[in-house]
């Protein structure tokens, strides 16, 4: 398990924004536009951090919206950026939060972690090894992004109960099974033997949870036992390590942390991620 | 108002699937992997359906999971189809029901209907006329994506009641203050003065609301009194235009009958949004 072998939980967050790239600007041969431009120096600070940081890291999160904000050569970065992330040995979860009604899951699936029939041929989408999901449209709506998982063995983490002080307002409703979150969570659950791990104690389908709202990691952690979670909201937004014990309950490698700003925005991304890494790492033990 | 002049409400759904697109072969100079050929192929696709369909309706739905899935060149594919549909007199609504956390929320309003700023200029984003948005983040999550429309006076559409079987799974359940989607119907509303209209009646913060519930259409027609709907499911999901009424009780343009199989897959495009158009238009006034 990459975990062990890289002694990190840590998940690299990729939000670029180009307004804070002007020294990305190596060689701009044959680009014209201002997104052709945003987006290779998107991938040049993508790349200088990934070198940075990744040896701290375990995986990579690329936040969708800041790539398809720069259109078609935005989603080619994404592209690329995807590559240079697994040369450099990490896992790729594509951050892009999709949910549509089953036929156009299964069109997203396809783009996240499948390919495309067509008469010339099959054409491949971005190959990531895990990407996040919206149930918001229920289960039905959930499976055919799951049964695209399954197929290419990556992984789903769906949301759960997210990092924003919004969050509260859908994903916290009493109903008189509990929370909204709580149901998430055992559609969460009920996904979970489809992408079982060969060990079978944690699950690809996993759970994304908030390191803002700690209350809730206990629980959650109860209600979806074998999930892997992917927990965002470290650093910058304000969560902190040592309150994110209970999502290693399962082991080491039963929680990816998720950090974008803090690392990405720091002088030194490596020492952030490195500093990060080893905090995590002492309360998963 | 464009529906008005149109006499149409059809807002035509293109999801197209590259398997079934081998006669839209026209040139391919240039163009090398699967994924450029099936892109080209899509484009193609959707300017015959454009073209034959285009005349009967009001706007034109490009599922985005159906480019995205051919990676970059299918996003380029989308651009160049949003370009065709403007061409032809008729709105974007970009269908991505994006949602995420506020500084990525604000991403996805960049690409749907804004710029981005960079060094090298501003990068311009889709260009649509509205977008479908996920409101499970919350109130906070769904603002910078409702500014971002604001600014491009454009339109919003949130997810409220989908079409689809498993819609109940969320979205239905119970709360003290009645199901969870009259608690998205009320933060869409509040939100709709902020995208209100010259006249005041509506608002172009809008919200989809599935055909193939029409028992749930009259009530969120009271709480949203002013929101623009988006109904899809009519046609080969089951929903049926008689049962739609409800929807237009502020006006002709208060509602959207978006339909995509039954339009772009029937074997005269044109004749079938021509039926849909005089069905719809005759329960609307």
């Amino acid at each position: 398990m990459l975990v062990e072998e890289r002694r990190s939980q840590i998940c690299l967050g990729l939000d670029p924004d180009p307004a804070r790239l002007g020294r990305f600007t190596i060689e701009f041969d044959g680009l014209g536009s201002a997104a052709e431009k945003a987006a290779e120096a998107v991938t040049e600070h993508s790349r200088w951090v990934i070198e940075s940081a990744g040896p701290a890291c375990v995986a990579v999160k690329p936040q969708l919206a800041c790539f398809e904000r720069l259109g078609s050569p935005g989603w080619r970065a994404l592209e690329d950026v995807c590559k240079l992330a697994r040369a450099a040995g990490l896992l790729v979860v594509a951050d892009g939060k999709r949910g549509d009604v089953p036929v156009s899951a299964k069109a997203y699936g396809q783009a996240m972690v499948g390919q495309t029939s067509s008469p010339w041929g099959e054409a491949d989408g971005l190959g990531a090894d895990a990407f996040t999901a919206n149930p918001l449209l229920g289960a039905d709506a959930l499976e055919p992004m799951v049964a695209a998982a399954e197929a290419a063995g990556a992984g789903v983490f769906a949301l759960v109960r997210t990092s924003n002080p919004g969050a509260a307002d859908v994903q916290d409703l009493q109903t008189p099974d509990g929370p909204v979150h709580e149901h998430l969570a055992r559609m969460v659950d009920s996904f979970s033997g489809r992408l079982a791990g060969t060990d079978g104690k944690l699950s690809g389908m996993g759970a994304v949870v908030g390191a803002t709202a700690p209350e809730h990691i206990a629980r959650l952690r109860d209600l979806m036992p074998r999930a892997m979670f992917l927990i965002p909201g470290v650093g910058a937004q304000g969560g902190k390590p040592e309150d994110l014990g209970a999502a290693f309950a399962p082991g080491r490698a039963a929680a990816l942390i998720a950090a974008s700003r803090s690392i990405a925005g720091a002088d030194d991304p490596g020492a952030a991620a490195e500093d990060l890494r080893q905090a995590v790492w002492a309360i998963s033990g």
